[in-house]
């Protein structure tokens, strides 16, 4: 799967280049918590980025639309463990989509995409968390099939 | 941090090897939900101790007793990423502590080494999931600095 269209309009699913980051980081940025977290400077994304590439285990999506812009993103990590009898865990984070795109099923060709990505290396089930006041983002992943069946904690280190 | 004395008994902090498996797979499977979870052969499990030892990523803490028990594990990732300034995080999965142990601060003492563990390889936040039911290992995180303040969520890929 390398396209995906919708009403009309196409979109491929890219491994995002150094030169999307700043795209990136303006997604992760326009979003009432991501606009509180995310920095001015750019050479810690850099950093990241380069870390994220350089590993195999993740993937960072870049949905490009036909006239370049990148318009979507997640990172998907393939996460092996004992648990669950040695299962390969997909775990999806960072997920966004640009506001002019929202509600027209882009969101949903990407975790599509994302399953289908960690099926590929192994993974048999997939988790992500997402902020409990997120009520529209949780009802769209019960949509896709997710269970809230765990609490996501967090604690700075 | 290569071990910690609780009441006068020295447990050490070991990566797992490939001969703690059979253990390590006894305490997951001695719990309310993991009984349910995990399989009687062996084989799934060295495969997946396999692709955990083979990536820097992941740490496998075995905690093993002055006897030579292994009474509790965890799995510690590294996690980099570009959302929250390019933030790496820290994930937990697959926490068990062998019953004779509880209440011992033998738990506490395995998140110290894991926040240690991430902090040194660049982690600046720490996450897990817990299953809804669990509110007295929720209440055992809380005590060590963690917020709920995320919905877990997750679905067969």
């Amino acid at each position: 799967m390398d396209t995906v269209t919708i009403d009309g309009r196409t979109y491929r699913f890219d491994r995002a280049a150094r030169e999307d980051v700043p795209t990136l980081v303006a997604l992760l940025r326009d979003d009432v918590l991501g606009a509180g977290c995310e920095k001015s400077q750019v050479a810690p994304y850099d950093a990241a980025f380069a870390l994220v590439d350089a590993d195999p285990a993740h993937h960072l999506l870049a949905m490009r639309r036909e006239d370049g812009q990148v318009v979507g993103t997640l990172q998907a990590t393939v996460l092996p463990g004992l648990s669950r009898g040695g299962a390969t865990r997909l775990l999806i984070e960072a997920v966004r989509v640009d506001r002019s795109e929202r509600g027209s099923g882009l969101g949903s060709a990407m975790f599509e995409w994302a399953h289908a990505w960690g099926r590929a290396r192994g993974a048999t089930l997939a988790q992500l968390t997402t902020d409990t006041s997120r009520t529209d983002a949780q009802r769209f992943y019960e949509r896709l099939g997710y269970e809230a069946t765990h609490t996501g904690m967090k604690r700075p280190i």
